[in-house]
């Protein structure tokens, strides 16, 4: 990895691309649209102390399978804080579909987490672009999946940042923040995307298979219905 | 550590405080002026490979010494990042005082991702109250030590997290971000911190002894002198 001097002008690449990339169908849909864009893709995963380790590994594959230039993986604790029924195994993950407002399964302050360690691997990279898969259509119950969000955090890298002082702008990418995840899965399939190989479930198991019972899904399920895409998870039961 | 239920309306502690502490004057400072206007301190120290540990055992003494009601050490691995002489063994750390811009010590978006945790452990403690001692006087060459990125962070907050989309804002305390180091140190012992318990230099050695050659450790220095208070630094040399 290149550690450029701060003091020289720096010699940005426009075309590098920080990917946060979970191993789910948004993650590896905003990395596939973001090849096809033209960028040399960085992709970055948080282990932050999901309660499976699938996801890690699906993402290790799509970043594989879709031609990124590398991928790393963070560890960061964020269970030791608790709160949430991803990390933190005394509260159950939600099966009825039903719950209101916030989703139990809302990790504190992930995209804000997950987004400010993409600015300081951009920032080295010295890459202007960050993409992260948020969607605001089918996660509306997650404060830090919204349009405001993502401009807010925008506006905030190009103050804390050297290429922001230096007039370097850097963008947040979110293609998907719009659209349904019919849409999403149409577009992922049209740049060749194999959902076979990513994993949405909450609680998968150690081979990667789906439990087919959470909310994640459950709207995993209808996307595929809705897009009129065969849906080809694995799933354990 | 309590796992509050998200579904069930919360009953937010107003005097508690996440309080960013890395063992220095500044975040030591910080911690006072929080303890003294009442809040119960939560403090929060990062471990993102510093070069040395003498930071973090010191960050450690100081909660313990201002009755902080508890202290937290996330590890994260900035050092995979590279770009900074704090974390990158290859870039040598200045003592010439003589540099111009943005100091090589800069870590790529270091206060935006100690932000972001504190704001996760926040949202979990539900505290409504984040302190940082950054400051814009002495290190105008950090573009995360300045007003308007304190406040686009506390936007931003407020956008991204379950307390700010229910009305209960979060507020980003930087009490220190106008203050010389001369006023900081003269805040401080009316406080009765013990700065002779603190770690500012950038290259302390294993017992805690600062070089007193870099950069930080000539505005420490220059700091007690302007503020007429004796220096209680441990040399080295």
């Amino acid at each position: 990895m290149n550690t450029p001097s701060i003091d020289t002008p720096s010699i940005v690449s426009p075309r590098r691309a920080v990917v946060l990339l979970s191993g789910g169908i948004d993650s590896a849909t905003c990395l596939a649209i973001a090849r096809d864009a033209g960028f040399d893709c960085h992709c970055l995963s948080l282990d932050y102390g999901q309660r499976h380790r699938a996801e890690l590994e699906a993402a290790r594959r799509v970043a594989q399978a879709l031609g990124a230039k590398e991928h790393r993986v963070v560890r960061l604790d964020l269970a030791a804080f608790g709160g949430s029924a991803l990390t933190d195994r005394n509260i159950d993950v939600p099966t009825d579909g039903a719950e209101g407002g916030i989703p139990v399964t809302y990790v504190p302050a992930r995209n804000t987490v997950m987004l400010s360690l993409a600015l300081a691997w951009a920032e080295t990279l010295e890459s202007r672009a960050i993409f992260i898969g948020v969607n605001a259509v089918d996660y509306s119950g997650y404060p830090d999946c919204r349009p405001e969000f993502v401009s807010a955090f925008e506006r905030l890298a190009n103050l804390a940042t050297k290429a922001g002082v230096e007039g370097r702008r850097v963008t947040i990418h979110a293609p998907l923040i719009d659209l349904s995840k019919a849409r999403i899965i149409r577009r992922g399939s049209a740049l060749g995307v194999d959902y076979g190989i990513t994993v949405s479930c909450y609680q998968a198991d150690d081979r990667g298979r789906a439990c087919g019972l959470c909310d994640s899904c459950r709207l995993r399920r209808e996307g595929f219905a809705a897009a009129g895409i065969a849906d080809p998870t694995p799933y354990a039961a």
